[in-house]
């Protein structure tokens, strides 16, 4: 954790860069201060099919989903989810700018009960 | 929101039309008239591999996930599911109808707190 | 339910058997006596783009996210996680010894008031 997983409509392919916008969000999780470099895992999926408020073909959508361990004040989840958010609209500005698209955010807790992980990245990125 | 996420087998290209159930997801949460249009998004998400039941390969699943805002009441969320899922039942019939198949829905609510939107599309729509 | 979602970053291909892990798991759900044949569901979803960690061309991730129906106790459910998580590293052995890897599980609980479903399974595999 965290996990940033961005789901968007596949009509985007060649209107926006989805790879910058992952490793845009990753430095912005980095720059909030909250997590740690080895934990931050950022993932894009693609989706072929959709079906977008009217159904204008040049509608699309971004959503980006935060997954992270519960436990931060909401005042911490705010702050993170408004530097998340900030950055991804100044990505996808242009997209914004035309009335064919909606950008989503939000973030999730996970149950530190319910949660295991092994990071074999942590060792090297804390020796460093 | 709301979010629909349809996520399937990719065993199912060409003996379901992912799209067209896309498509008829959208026009039932319309008629639902608890969702603004602009604010639909239906998406689906194959799944190359897969491991199902006991192994047959005929098993398929379809799953869709309904994120949406909380503060509905039990039983506006229960229609809203009820009337999904007789959708997407009678999309899929002839798949149900084969003993390889599994198809299971859920809606699962999104903290208004800890989201974030722009939707370029409501001015548009919101004129028309 | 229940549903296994395995997420992964495309450059694991080739690098992990991706079809075996989902196997695995499947096998190790039933193993742990909580979950009948007919409704075990696992499926990789393959993400092409992502930005992990430091940005290193090894890097990689593997999440697996279990979805299930509420109402079992914290220890059936930490149980359950245990095995699975187990199963999973041992699959993914080769990749956590080296420091390019993050391997994580978690589980979540989807309410019963919110969830319908269908298995046309369920008879055939009740009747083997």
């Amino acid at each position: 954790m965290p996990h940033f997983i961005v789901e968007y409509s596949a009509n985007l392919d060649g209107r926006a860069d989805i790879q910058t916008l992952c490793e845009a969000i990753r430095e912005q999780a980095l720059q909030t201060g909250f997590f740690e470099i080895g934990a931050i895992r950022v993932r894009a999926i693609s989706c072929k099919n959709f079906a977008i408020a009217d159904l204008d073909e040049r509608n699309a959508f971004v959503h980006i989903k935060l997954r992270m361990g519960a436990g931060r004040s909401l005042d911490d989840k705010r702050s993170i989810g408004e530097a998340i958010f900030a950055t991804a609209s100044k990505q996808l500005k242009p997209l914004l700018d035309e009335p064919y698209f909606g950008l989503s955010f939000d973030i999730q807790e996970i149950d530190p009960q319910l949660s295991w992980k092994k990071n074999a990245m942590h060792p090297r990125l804390r020796g460093a």
